[in-house]
């Protein structure tokens, strides 16, 4: 039973939090009177030096205590004697547990925040410095229309960005009190919660005892923003491996980032971007892990909950590694830009800005679509790219085509005439990445 | 292939925002001059009669069509002839759909929203009419400390309650305008995407075109909330299956609320509860499928991203039909104070209130706890509960102890005891009913 | 509550195989002197009518009833009067749900098993129709050997083979018989349960009351089974998508299978095959729905379990779907020989096989691995293949390089010296042929 | 990246297969000559020193090493020199990782194959020990009819048997051999496959080298067999927790299973159970893991497989460990026969029994529930049980009843006249513990 219930290898992690919440616990119980000032202070050296030894990865974590909170307690005994029986008073397991969980992932939240920033910083710099590099912007993996590279890659600054906002909504929601609430109802000593949350940096107290003990909404809500996170970086994956694919020879791979094998020297394969794509795996289940570990409960604490950390610390670990290898590896990938011009010339990207043009002219949407379908056979059937038909060609279908069509047709100038709000062209992009470059500037 | 790809079937959920989306598209069109104004009045009322056939359920969604944009589109064809065709100008299906879908979903949001307050309402009104009617708190399903019926109840009004504040994030998230950013590149066309985004009420604009098209980070997330949702639910839905076996019977059923057999006139089987608990799996389900089809897709729309509708609409469905079910059948369900009152005579529910006092009166923590579970101890042998051993006998254990120890030991009256902030007593519980009575006075 | 449980909306899916157990449970009781001889044949011929109406979709589904069960018994009153009441004698909801569910996934079982067979063939016929056809085989998504298309074709009959496997071992535990075993206990009838197995051709009985009517294993299976099935897919189509891309252009969609645009006929988007990958998100789902559900669930039956069949319909639905249409569609896919001849030259695809001639030859494994390498960057170097370096330069690295290497040298000739059982040259593609055609020449 | 990419911390585990499988490869190279007799002498003499050493636990696993395979090999070239350079003829990592995860995953099949039977076995003995205990059984978490104790025990025993056979299917399907497959085409050395496959003992080959090296359906249907096991823990522990509680009082705890509180020296809290309850949450989310990991991968092996390992050791180990402890905690599980005597007084559980009696002397069966619910509620009106009734009480109501009903009408007796097979009475339960102890006699 003992083996089946020890948390110590894994509840380690939440060693310095243990020690944070102690002191702020300690100190509170001092000021309402409730243990003796002399106390408080031997309490608080103990702690420090434990919290020292911590760090210094020097504290020895006994297995023969059952959970880190034992663990730290009975060091405590051992330094300072009596007094440190007096540090729980007023507080149970269940809301030190919950408070220090919500301690990590507070950290943690503050860690992923600025690893995203980081990335996107990187996305805003290659950007800018790709954007000179028109690609085809694909849609059912098909080429569709020319699009800026560095448009492509701001599309994931706004996921990344969007990851942000959801994370510092988490945060708000993570950072409320549950210390106070003791084993689920509360207590009839005076605890003074207000002074440990503020001595914290707790937003707000956890307002129902029995609510505060038994939620674990904070770690299902991080996990789901994380699992999105991951989503984002396995669709990114997905993209750069089809980059250097062969086929694609869009980017090639940096050899730091890359693994060869001995008999092909010239092959690059992109473990790292396959890795943070299945790495989503783990993310994902880690999430599901706790829906169903929480899934019909009945109030209020229950030992099933010990199960919310594991998959918390995994997903965390592997989101904070990925960003960080990702944010190393983005400038490092060197994209082809002749190859990128070799690209736009099959598929008659320029097809729809034909067709807007006729718009423009006055031909009603669904005819101007027809009349570009139409010229677009008539180069296939020819093998010509749209801009190399002849003006009388192209009359011959619509006269409402004219020869400033010509500055339009080529796919590779093509992005210059975007015109609306957000669109793939060098206007919208040098404004988002003005508007990145501000709002990135800082952490959050 | 038709059969395959057809959305029809379910897409028609969407019928009313795609006549709502054309509506601002075609005023835009009209007030850039891109169509006429004649065209955009037909549009208009060709549009309008059509929303209002759609919710007088007379409109017919022909399944020749492949989606309920093409469906709206030919019927509209079919009213006002050629203007129909300028309809699509500068619009593409992806940005369309996705304009729609997020418009059905902030609907949605606001939905449950209320949904989630008018559930909070009749718990806070029967923990108000329950609020004498003192119970068993429970860890690891065992009786712990004693706790008010209220505030057990007001728990699930905590829960609720970040449900809402999830909802209200994800909602700006939502609310922001997809379209103008045509099949994945904006368009050469001067679209105004202000002017729709105002008549739209969306927020802000989607900055990226290329994200425009293939975000559904705002399904996931809706999802992700609904699934929380839904786990809060299967918590309450196993709390009152247990109050309502024979073994609690803490509460009662009311007839229109359960199922019975004509064999056993007197049983009443939970069915409500149990189901509600059950559909908890189809919300995860639903989060989990979309998890699962978004996870390493390329850039932009891919014809995957079709699959993100059913299982939005499914958990929003089941999660709005679980809460309104829950609202009227929680001010049914009949408490039996009789039997809370004999509950709490057994398991030394104030073995905790006996060590306080130890605390107080300044015995350490670790000492009033073993002073008390001798207590218990000695209760146990003899039968008795604390409140029945003489004050002689409690002497013999700690001289701390004064007659004034026999107005706290009784659990019936312990709750009056606890004195933190959100505790399981009336001091608490008063003041978190104003609270959430003025907080959830009116909609969001 | 009830709207809430009503369950004819989905159950009615179930309708034909409730006629069938109650046509074999009324004809055990006559057997056993239960009810009478004429009330069976009354009951019988009532039944056989329903059924007949099922069949020709004229049965009235009443919305009045809960669910299809009290609908058919309904309907037999109306029919054939009183004897009707005496159907259910020895029988529970419970019991007969859990029967009617087996019946139907033993028959869903069997139908996708047979649709599997019909996709494999649909393998086979391309895999012999393309045999002449060498591509790249990739790891990583970069080039790594030359392989037989039939040879890539042929490892999805591989796994599609063991979908069957799991199926047939799904099917036998699926097809044990539960009537009989009443609410949960049994009966004190003396009911002939194997009779009943016989008549619906059940293998044996569910050997425990209780167990029987809570079981749902046999969903849960099932819908492991197709997750797997369905994973298959999404990798069939992301490889198919891959091959009809403009860069890899190794494959050209049929019209019939694939959408265009008005303004870009020349576009083929692979519509099929993205939903195929993406419907595999629904699968996954719906088992993830069922665990989430069937999860601490205490004995026996609890409503929870209606929420069995939506999740276990839906998934059977889409797999049946994706399979036949992939079976249609498989034949109609263009492979491109010349581009795949093209995509040979590049990559030293024979690397592999000159170390493999040097281990012949008598170098350690690893030396003839570095003399490969040394080679291929000789050959990167001067822009040449490996086939295209002359002996001398070759011998400078090796002397045991012979004349006799430049047989082995062309990519497009390589598989012919795989050598080894299962490998990707003719000599294992002629054998998996031959085995696949003899093992899949009639249904299972 | 190394660090990113390396998998050393957690694929030591397959340290022992890896040589296992290095013994075999190296014995065939030999034997068909493609390695001197005196390597082979070497390797296998260097390769056993290191299984030695694993064994041992003195192995060094040189973090310096991508993985266990090159630690392995590293290792034997310190020992042996250059022979161990010829170890890796005709073989790719990929082939090799392959076979190493299907020698461990059958083993881990065996053994929890194992496990699983004396699981069982621990049931079939508490079932013989308390065959005299009668019991509510359940429907919908209400009283509904009188079972054996044993029999409900049993009802367990049936789902563990059913994850034996689930097991011993998914071994059929592991056990096959996939070295010699190379990267992904297999090789021009004339391996034999036959020979490694014979010594290593697999039962057939992968017939296909594309699908042997990226197959990872037997690990995923290994996850779907141990989530359905952990499905029927959870379900086992929420009974136990159950018959725990207070309210329940049928079963208690020993101390050893048990944690209790200085506080509250009686309570006895289920954590065992609790943490069975909760652990099926990381093995179901294992399984979502590798589904999320493998869904649309283009063939064939990509580097996101190196995430199957860690879901596959980590369930695998949850499940060892749960059914490990279960099955000592199993027996130690006291029940109160008293307890359990009382339960049967209320709620009317011989209601069915009358019915049926009164179906035998030829009521149909709708109108006997009738009769029987009269009869209930005019023994609630009066609280008096059915058998408290008085004959006239009884014949007023319906004539067909005569004194021998009396004989059948105590819950407590109930049992012994169920007459199906599969009952909850001591017919099918002898059959069942009979047959139950033959089958599990010895191992599979």
């Amino acid at each position: 039973m003992e083996a089946f219930g020890q948390s110590i290898p894994f509840d380690r992690e939440l060693a310095r939090q243990d020690v944070q919440g102690s002191l702020a616990h300690a100190e509170m119980l001092a000021s309402v009177g409730l243990i003796a000032k002399k106390d408080f202070t031997a309490i608080r050296k103990g702690l420090q030096e434990i919290r020292r030894d911590i760090e210094d990865g020097k504290f020895v974590f006994d297995p023969a205590n059952e959970d880190i909170h034992m663990s730290i307690e009975a060091d405590l005994t051992r330094r300072i004697g009596d007094a440190a029986k007096k540090l729980h008073t007023g507080r149970s397991r269940n809301d030190q547990v919950a408070t220090d969980l919500r301690l990590w992932t507070r950290e943690k939240i503050d860690a992923i925040t600025e690893r995203l920033r980081l990335l996107m910083l990187a996305f805003v710099a290659v950007a800018e410095r790709e954007r000179d590099i028109i690609i085809p912007g694909y849609t059912h993996l098909q080429r569709a229309q020319p699009v800026m590279l560095a448009h492509h890659l701001l599309a994931y600054v706004e996921m990344f960005g969007r990851d942000r906002e959801r994370l510092a909504d988490c945060r708000r929601r993570t950072n409320r009190l549950p210390l106070g609430s003791g084993a689920l109802a509360g207590s009839t000593l005076p605890l003074d919660r207000e002074l440990i949350r503020d001595r914290l940096g707790f937003d707000s107290l956890c307002e129902n005892s029995m609510d505060a003990v038994s939620d674990r909404d904070f770690v299902l809500e991080t996990l789901s923003d994380l699992a999105i996170v991951a989503i984002h970086t396995s669709r990114l994956a997905e993209d750069i491996i089809l980059w250097t694919s062969s086929e694609w020879g869009l980017a090639k791979l940096d050899d730091a980032w890359s693994t060869g094998s001995s008999i092909m020297p010239q092959k690059r394969n992109p473990d790292l971007l396959e890795l943070t794509r299945g790495k989503t795996g783990r993310v994902v289940g880690s999430l599901v892990s706790l829906l169903t570990v929480v899934k019909g409960l009945p109030m209020t604490y229950n030992r099933d909950l010990q199960e919310d950390k594991e998959p918390l610390f995994d997903a965390v670990r592997t989101v904070e590694f990925v960003l960080e290898c990702l944010t190393e590896f983005l400038p490092t990938l060197r994209f082809n830009k002749t190859r990128a011009a070799e690209m736009l010339k099959d598929g008659y990207l320029d097809a729809t800005v034909l067709a807007e043009y006729l718009v423009e002219k006055g031909l009603p949407f669904r005819s101007a679509h027809e009349v570009s379908g139409q010229l677009v056979r008539l180069g296939e059937d020819s093998g010509r790219q749209l801009g190399e038909l002849s003006l009388e060609e192209m009359r011959a279908v619509s006269t409402l085509i004219t020869n400033e069509i010509f500055k339009r047709l080529d796919p590779a100038r093509t992005p210059t005439s975007y015109a609306t709000a957000g669109a793939a062209g060098p206007r919208s992009v040098t404004k988002a990445l003005g508007g990145w470059k501000r709002k990135l500037a800082k952490k959050a």
